[in-house]
Order: C-alpha cells, then structure tokens, then sequence
C-alpha cells in the first residue's frame, strides 16, 4: 500500500488549481507520495460531449462564486484568471518533458505554471509564458522551447491523456488512491480518510 | 439570522437523497430550521442543456460508485434504485399538498417517499405508491389520489420549480444559507460552518 497516489489534473482547472495546494499534504500524512499528472480534459470533454460547468447557465454564476469561495476556505491564494479556459497543452508538454528528467523538479515547475494562471494571471497558454515561469526555477527556457515543439514531447503529452482516459479518468482534480477513483475538490476529504483508513 | 435554510432536491436523485439525511441535523445544530423544496430539475436540465451525471460516457460509472460509497460514509441506507431517474412529479405535489396543511407532516412523507424509493427500490413516480407511503403515516389515500390531479397543486409545484430556476438553483441538493447558496451533498460541511461561521 504504499505506491504513489494518482492526482490527474489540467492546467486550466480552477479545482484542479485548489487540490494541487492539498494534496500533497494530505498524502505525507499517511506516509505516501503523489504523482502529478497534467492532461488534456479538453479530448475527454469531446468524447463524452460534456460541457464546462462554468459555460452552463446558471451554474457558470455559482461555479464563480464556488471558485474563490473554496480557494478562501482553504487559504489558498486565487485571482479569477481574465481568461478560462486556456490550453493546457504547452504547460503539460513541458511538466512531462522534466518529468522524464527530474519529477520533483516537474513538480515544482506545475506549482509555479499554476500560481502564474490562477494568482498572477499570465497565460501559460502561451510557450513564452512557460519557458519564463521554467527559467525562474532554473531551468534553461530555450531548451524549454525546443521541447514544447518536440515530436517525442508531444506523444508523450498525447499518450498520458490517452492513458488517464482509458483509466476511466474524466475531470479535474481526479486522484486514484490503489485503484479508488476520487473526482473534484470536494472528495480530497475523502482521500484523506481512505488513506487512513483503507477504506469504508 | 435566524430565518430557515432553503433544502432544494429532486425525489429522483441521490445526492438529494442522501443531503436528506444530514441538513435538518446540521440546521438544528446552529439553532436553525429548514424548509424543504422539492422541485423538477428535469426543468433545469432542458433550460441549461445540462445531462444528468449518470448519463454521461465514464461520468457515469463513477457517480454510481459514489453514490454508493458516500452512502456508506455517512450510514445511510441505500440501494441503487432499479429505475433511474423517475419523475419527481407525483411525489413533489403529494408534498406540497400536505405542506399547505402540516409541514412537518410534508416533511416526514418526503423523507418516508425518498426512502421507500432509495432503500425499498419502489417507484415513487407511481401515484399509486405515493398515496400508499402517505396511509402508512396516516393520511387518507384518497385525498392524496385525488390532490395529485388537483389544478391549484400541479399549479403549486409549477410556481415553486419557476420560482427556484427565477432564484437561480440549478441542482439537487441545492442549498440556500442567508442568500449564500450551496450545490452538491458534498457541500454540507461548508453549509455546517458557514452556519457556525457566518462565512468566510
């Protein structure tokens, strides 16, 4: 029981944004790790035709409000980015190319990528956007660049998403603690239990 | 501050369901009474264009686990019903009706029609065992019959579902705090210490 735990996530999720400050903590606590794994919910929202909760009447207004609400609740700091949803593509390119290099290093740098959307409000949409967010850590932004244009890169971004689809993952934040599925912000509570617990 | 909180469900879900089982305890913990509101979100849903979770590719799969699983964490009995959803129509007039005259008799046959569907697995979209869980807490069968094809009742719950869509609720359970609203079964705890809290 002590592999790492799944935290599935994209880039332009406010939720996914709020788990990623918990996470880890609540996993430490039980004495395991988290595997950060960006992908593309945009490809699942095109197979099962969902819509984003925020582009849906009357629960787009509720969903806002949900937003920097739950981010207060849980002291985590939030500025409703100007635009969302942006694509996630650049900033996962780049987690998975460090990943294959350095996955604490990743990690870090997906903080960063996030505290850049939902705190500062930059587009990490944007390749420059993630190539200056990946130099302030550090890390060489014109290799950065290069890697966003990679061809290997890319299928690897591809296959992720491909693979957390065919696991039956469909949202964000969605964390599998030994094959127990958790969607959204609102089930780490959960998480916490079951890994106290193993279950109920 | 002491006005009722708001408990807006659908007798067709779940989450609704098992929110049933928790909102007057929290209430009641603060000093506070809850109206109940039973409503049609079939309404919503042809509104916003939204689908019911459980019939969303691989959203599916997961809810019904949860609701399972949510069941189990917080004791309350459930079994997945045969049939899902039904209508909520029959069952949200029988309790309007009696609203009119008693509501807390209203509310004991809604919590008596939520279980005779979520844990006895009968259809509570059927008149006929809607006026049956009505004897059982000593209300005249016939009368019911008789209520659920009234004009001025089928015209109450039209009123009522307008007036939630007019308020903006959109789910169930949907709950209202002080004008502060809450979607979801998984939004009690914050209803719990916003109540304690008066917000955040």
């Amino acid at each position: 029981m002590t592999s790492p735990i799944d935290f599935y996530f994209d880039f332009s999720s406010p939720y996914g944004y709020l788990a990623s400050h918990r996470i880890d903590k609540i996993a430490e606590r039980h004495g395991r790790s988290v595997t950060w794994r960006p992908y593309l919910m945009g490809v699942v929202f095109k197979i099962n035709g969902r819509t984003p909760l925020r582009e849906i009447p009357l629960v787009g207004d509720y969903v806002r409000r949900d937003f920097s609400r739950s981010a207060r609740l849980h002291g985590v700091p939030f500025n409703a980015p100007s635009r969302l949803p942006i694509s996630g593509v650049a900033a996962s390119r780049a987690y998975y190319w460090l990943y294959d290099q350095d996955p604490q290093k990743a990690k870090a740098l997906a903080q960063a990528l996030y505290g850049t959307y939902f705190v500062d409000d930059k587009n990490i949409a944007e390749p420059d956007v993630v190539a200056a967010v990946a130099e302030s850590l550090g890390i060489d932004s014109g290799a950065v660049t290069e890697a966003l244009q990679d061809a290997d890169v890319k299928n690897r971004l591809r296959q992720e998403t491909d693979a957390a689809i065919a696991r039956g993952v469909f949202g964000s934040p969605y964390v599998v603690v030994d094959d127990e599925p958790f969607w959204g912000n609102d089930r780490l509570d959960q998480v916490d239990r079951w890994l106290e617990t193993g279950g109920w």
